[in-house]
């Protein structure tokens, strides 16, 4: 044992594990003025934001909440979705954050298997979060009701309101650390590829690290002024909530992602930072050229979700955003990898600047590693830029696993490394380009379908015999589900019919947008031959 | 036990000891053409930096270091210095900075006490060096010359030149990350307060995080110009060297603080960021103004090691740095708290600006906590900006403890936090300012010297009855000792004579300026009250 390793132990003076509420500590204490948050006419300064997250944990607290415990929140992008990524992990607990466009089906499959003892929803889903209290068979979680000005409604399903309970909140609340940094913080729900969803489990050592790498690799000043294009409850918002409390800048809140609404925001809040799905910046990109009127600077915005087309980087360099394209999945706490640019970059022609800026890139900063390997054989491709491979994270940025489910963690870390499912080249620059997925999802609009849901729903029409969801190319949506049927004999049934079915039972951004009445392609063994239905939807040109 | 600590644990894939060398490793990756090191008519990229690095560890491992090992250098801000920081760490040993500044018998004390296996060495402190090594009683360490364009001497003491040591390992060499983010990755001796030096013992998990913290804190953008107007063996520069790899910036060395050369650099490199003591930006403020031609724009300069005279902050900023204020100690890898700005002190007269600022402020981002304290109750001074307690810091950029000295660990960590030995008040901003200090040390032009060692030399005179050193101050170089001295009865020995008995066994900055032949003032049982020579001399006014 060599002197370095005798009497140099951990204690409290040299050991605090890494968490993200650290962050919102410091900026509280020196900006304490400073705003945190702006939704209409609404405003906070960190001191209040601080307060209201203690408040928040100390109300959870005296309901019983506490260590692994799992609080879910149903909010848009909304102060309370703020407070929500601090109070509650302050308690012990740990944040779930729902899919707002989720059906009842779903949302009462998550609040079941994640074991939810309160919920905070917001009126616009009220009618969605009564059906899914109504599913649920085992105890029913505290639902808090979190009104808001900005929204019409105030449909209640819960026994108190958000901000009575805050108030019943003690505002210096003695909240502590986790007692180990690989706590969890966070539950996101991702779309099965193989079943029901699977719960994405963070630590705070993740988070705490993700916040900060987000400032480093995209070179984030502090008190930035930060737009919420970019719902919050994906994984946690790319962890942004976070690092907007470690450099201290302004959340503005949106409730829907609206161009008029957005311009306006841009412009009287002079915001300097934004994320989202290439459908955002698409929205942005053709919206009336008026509602642009007067904004003078340029927007850094962060792309990712799905690929970028090259003409929606172009078109939203030219209406004045600073685009980087990042890359990542819930499982590596949103972006984990950056196509970090190269200043030489900037004398190409723009169609060449995008096709560059249009890669998945290299790790983030404090992300380990990122390769692109034969997930059979675990070996790196060569970095030609042609032979395929499947695209794998490595580091701190990467979950600790699925809730509850110890196989897909198995499968998920195999060999070391964390398999994303997306397949795709390492160009001879060490930079990865997607060019195809081997999970079968589906990415409409930056939100996940999973194939196998639809597929499940469409068998339970009694007309269907087989059937089988790919990807589609879509000029809007970027990918779309694409159903190929085959239907029982004697069946009548039109491609309305499938339509109104799927809508009864599927969120509506998962009902397929292309239906085909067809004999499907199958091995000698009767297995459907879903890469014969890809190449023939052109699922790839949608992905890569 | 909750679910979430069910199958949901460490694994390859999610947890990564954190580590600088990773910074390296992905500026080599991402930008291995970029500049990485400027030095005289030098350039390497970081593609070069990083297989020197390798080469380094390769050939040190080759000779058989390894885990636990020390690896001393005597080196300027020199290329291989970068090197040392990466390679060293590389092997699993711990990289020992030595200042170039100190004389052989302190060198002695550190090459043996840190066991030293190699040393890495520059020929202009072969002199010293070289009586260093004849000190040595144990086995002697693997001397290594790295010989330097920049300097005309050609001294060796060694067995092997630094470049010829490079060109024996391997370009490829396949290095690992450390076993745990625990394990030392540097040892930098401060200056005993109470006898000999101690030995600060750093990890790789606070230097990765503090790398970040410098530019999450200054809000240093990527691919800086960073100017080496500080000594790396100072705290590892303030983990500099770790943090440019972090950022892939350009690593600009410099043998010695010299205005015109300094002025030239930032010119012809376009320096956009640099760090320093006092007397470094005094020496800048105090060149001819004919040396800034021609340099247009503004320099980000962080300014630590003592307190900064209102007047160096107010003169840095005229001729065009854009000063930050930071502050802290070996013990905490280098500044771990900044006085963090606020855009409203722009609007103040400069002279309360730099009253603003020339407080040692708040935590760094990455840094737990910092407050004042009675160290005796361990209870926070009230936030009045009167009342006096110790400044304290805990958190995860302090050090792992001092080597081999388990008493003076425990000392430093009693009571959960790290106690810095200097004096200071809250203010109601939460902004701490140091006013006096409670250990005996003296800092003089950014360099600590410890009353103690000079007092046990002016013992040694024969002359010499009693004897008190304390900080007195200075225009030029904020403090410098002050030799308080009763001569033995019949005794007849002039300040000269001192003087030059202490150039005789002490580095020559380590001299009292200042000598004062009179009665010390003692208590009741005959011991020194040195706070009343404190008074005479106006300590405090330096300090503060
Ligand atoms: N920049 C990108 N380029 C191409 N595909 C991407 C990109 N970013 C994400 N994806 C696709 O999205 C998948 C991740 O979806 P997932 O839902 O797990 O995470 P997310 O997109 O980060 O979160 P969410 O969709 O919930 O916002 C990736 O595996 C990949 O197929
Ligand atoms: N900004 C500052 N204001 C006042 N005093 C300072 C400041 N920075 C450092 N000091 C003094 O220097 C002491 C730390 O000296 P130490 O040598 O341990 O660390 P350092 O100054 O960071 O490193 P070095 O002097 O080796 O560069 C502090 O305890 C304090 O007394
Ligand atoms: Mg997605
Ligand atoms: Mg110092």
């Amino acid at each position: 044992q060599s002197a370095y390793e005798q009497g140099l132990d951990r204690n409290p003076a040299n050991y605090v594990p890494l968490s993200p509420l650290s962050y919102l500590e410091r900026s509280a204490c020196v900006y304490p003025n400073r705003t945190s948050v702006i939704h209409g006419a609404r405003r906070y300064t960190w001191g209040q934001t601080y307060e209201r997250c203690r408040r928040l944990a100390s109300a959870l607290v005296q309901r019983g909440v506490g260590r692994g415990d799992t609080v879910a929140v149903m909010l848009p992008n909304v102060p309370a979705m703020v407070d929500a990524h601090f109070g509650i992990p302050m308690t012990g607990a740990v944040l779930n954050t729902l899919n707002t466009r989720l059906d009842a089906e779903a949302i009462a499959f998550m609040l079941t298997h994640g074991e939810a003892k309160v919920l905070i929803t917001d009126p616009e889903f009220a009618p969605t979060v009564r059906a899914a209290l109504d599913l649920l068979e085992g105890p029913k979680p505290l639902v808090i009701d979190a009104l808001d000005d900005e929204f019409p409604g105030k449909d209640r399903l819960g026994e108190i309101e958000y901000e009575d309970f805050l108030a019943s909140g003690d505002p210096d609340y003695a909240w502590e650390l986790p007692r180990d940094e690989w706590d969890a913080i966070a539950l996101n729900y991702t779309s099965g590829t193989t079943g029901n969803p699977k719960g994405v489990v963070y630590h705070h050592r993740g988070a705490y690290l993700n916040a900060a790498s987000n400032i480093i690799s995209w070179g984030m000043p502090q008190h930035a002024v930060y737009l919420w294009t970019l719902p919050m409850f994906h994984c946690n918002g790319w962890c942004f909530p976070w690092t907007m409390a470690a450099n201290a800048g302004v959340n503005v809140c949106l409730r829907k992602v609206d161009p008029a609404l957005i311009y306006e925001l841009i412009r009287s809040h002079h915001v300097t930072h934004m994320c989202g799905a290439p459908i955002v910046y698409g929205l942005l990109i053709n919206a009336p050229d008026g509602l642009r009127a007067g904004i003078e600077h340029s927007v850094a915005g962060l792309i990712a979700g799905a690929a970028p087309p090259a003409a929606i980087i172009e078109g939203a360099e030219k209406i004045g955003f600073d685009i980087t394209h990042v890359y990542g999945l819930t499982e590596t706490y949103g972006p984990a990898s950056v196509c970090a640019k190269h200043p030489e970059w900037n004398d190409l022609p723009i169609d060449r600047r995008a096709e560059r800026n249009g890669r998945q890139g290299v790790r983030h900063h404090m992300q380990e590693a990122l390769t692109v390997m034969d997930p059979q054989t675990m070996q790196a491709v060569p970095a030609d830029g042609e032979t395929m491979g499947e695209l794998m994270f490595r580091g701190n940025i990467v979950m600790k696993g699925y809730l509850k489910n110890e196989k897909a963690t198995r499968e998920a870390f195999s060999g070391g490394w964390f398999h994303t499912g997306d397949l795709g080249v390492m160009q001879p620059d060490g930079y990865v380009k997607i060019k195809d997925r081997s999970k079968d999802i589906i990415i409409s609009g930056g939100e996940n379908i999973s194939s196998l849901e639809v597929e499940e729903v469409l068998y339970r029409h009694p007309a269907v015999l087989t059937a089988a969801v790919v990807a589609r190319p879509d000029e809007k949506w970027g990918e779309v589900p694409a159903a190929y049927i085959e239907i029982k004999d004697g069946s009548n049934v039109t491609a309305e019919d499938i339509v109104e079915h799927c809508r009864a039972h599927l969120a509506r951004y998962k009902v397929p947008r292309h239906i085909e009445f067809c004999v499907l392609p199958k091995t000698s063994t009767g297995k459907i031959q879903k890469f014969a239905l890809r190449q023939q939807a052109k699922s790839a040109s949608a992905i890569g």
